[in-house]
């Protein structure tokens, strides 16, 4: 109960924001938990939306973590520079968790922490995985090893509960979803490829595929390891 | 397309992260969507859960929004000063929309603009609603003319969805739906107390229930208007 959990959170320019918020809600409850923000520079930083964080550490400073998260992005070039990786690579081979959602799985994949492992992502980047030498499994959360993660963005709150239950007990992780009355009802049923309209499918195609490098499409590979 | 759409997060000091978070998420893809995060003082700011954000408006300074929304707190003090409620009132009266999940919908009824409305929050302070007047309704998401709600903090994400159908249209929120992979899986049927085990919702109770100032006890009514 007293003990120290510490819980890290990779964040870089124009990181995804909900990936972490989600996790970050949840891992909050968690007795212990120490909540850290880090980022290759530290101090302040904007999230993809606009999200205006302050005193960002910075992850050279952190001698090591329980529990290391990475986030995605639509934008891998701040997310991969030579020195995240090292740092995530460095946090990623002591921590007892490590931990990605979204397009966070290919950061890690990139830092070389995914070789033969199984992992999930969001819908449009499953199969990119195996470039790195992971395995990409379609399901909403994975978990291999010391290595979990999760499905695009939203699967952040999914991930973060089974994984309290395995940290904390099952009971614990229903007192919080109980808590932040995580009771889902969503208004469409379209909240994957395999079950929205084809028409939305080819709608959010055209209209984002461009911004995110293309929705399926290719990823940048710089300081591919 | 072009045409702006202003939305205010009305927030102060440890308000409920995730509350305005996730609705941020879903709201940011919105056309000509103008977020806004705005407080009574501006500046810095540390949420409930001590998230750092920087560069937060002052209400005062925002004229109108098309949008207001305000999420919940567990410390209502700061968020029912006097300045606060009168910003919310003002920003209220002219919005197209006004907008709150969690206890928001407790501080929307201090701010007295919830009288003879169907409104929504937490479950556990869903009696506490009829005090400011409202009509206290246990749906997931409520929409009463103007006035839309959610219940406890993780119904930001259905909620902004459906409110995403009725600013923009229906396919729209399904492809933002689709693009942020909300296809929720939660590992435990705890997220209400209608389908959490009975020794869930004790232990939930036993736990936090002084954090809460009580699950489902008294909400401080200083400021009462």
């Amino acid at each position: 109960m007293t003990k120290t959990f510490d819980i890290v959170f990779a964040l870089w320019p124009r990181c995804a924001q909900l990936d972490f918020l989600g996790a970050y809600e949840v891992f909050a409850h968690l007795p212990g938990a120490n909540l850290r923000l880090a980022s290759e520079h530290g101090g302040d930083l904007t999230g993809a939306l606009g999200l205006p964080l302050r005193d960002v550490e910075k992850l050279s400073d952190i001698e090591r973590c329980d529990l290391l998260f990475v986030g995605g992005t639509a934008d891998m070039s701040a997310a991969t520079t030579p020195g995240m990786l090292q740092q995530l690579r460095r946090l990623g081979e002591d921590a007892r968790y490590v931990t990605s959602i979204c397009t966070g799985s290919l950061i890690l994949g990139q830092a070389g922490l995914l070789r033969g492992r199984r992992s999930a992502t969001h819908w449009a980047f499953l199969d990119q995985l195996a470039q790195y030498g992971a395995i990409p499994d379609p399901a909403r959360t994975v978990r291999d090893g010391k290595f979990w993660s999760g499905g695009g963005v939203t699967a952040c709150v999914d991930f973060a509960l089974e994984l309290m239950a395995d940290i904390e007990d099952p009971t614990y992780a229903q007192m919080i979803q109980l808590y932040i009355e995580y009771n889902p009802a969503p208004p469409f049923g379209s909240g994957h490829p395999s079950t929205a309209p084809a028409e939305v499918v080819e709608a959010l195609r055209a209209r984002f595929g461009e911004k995110l490098g293309k929705i399926g499409g290719v990823v940048p590979t710089t300081a591919l390891t």
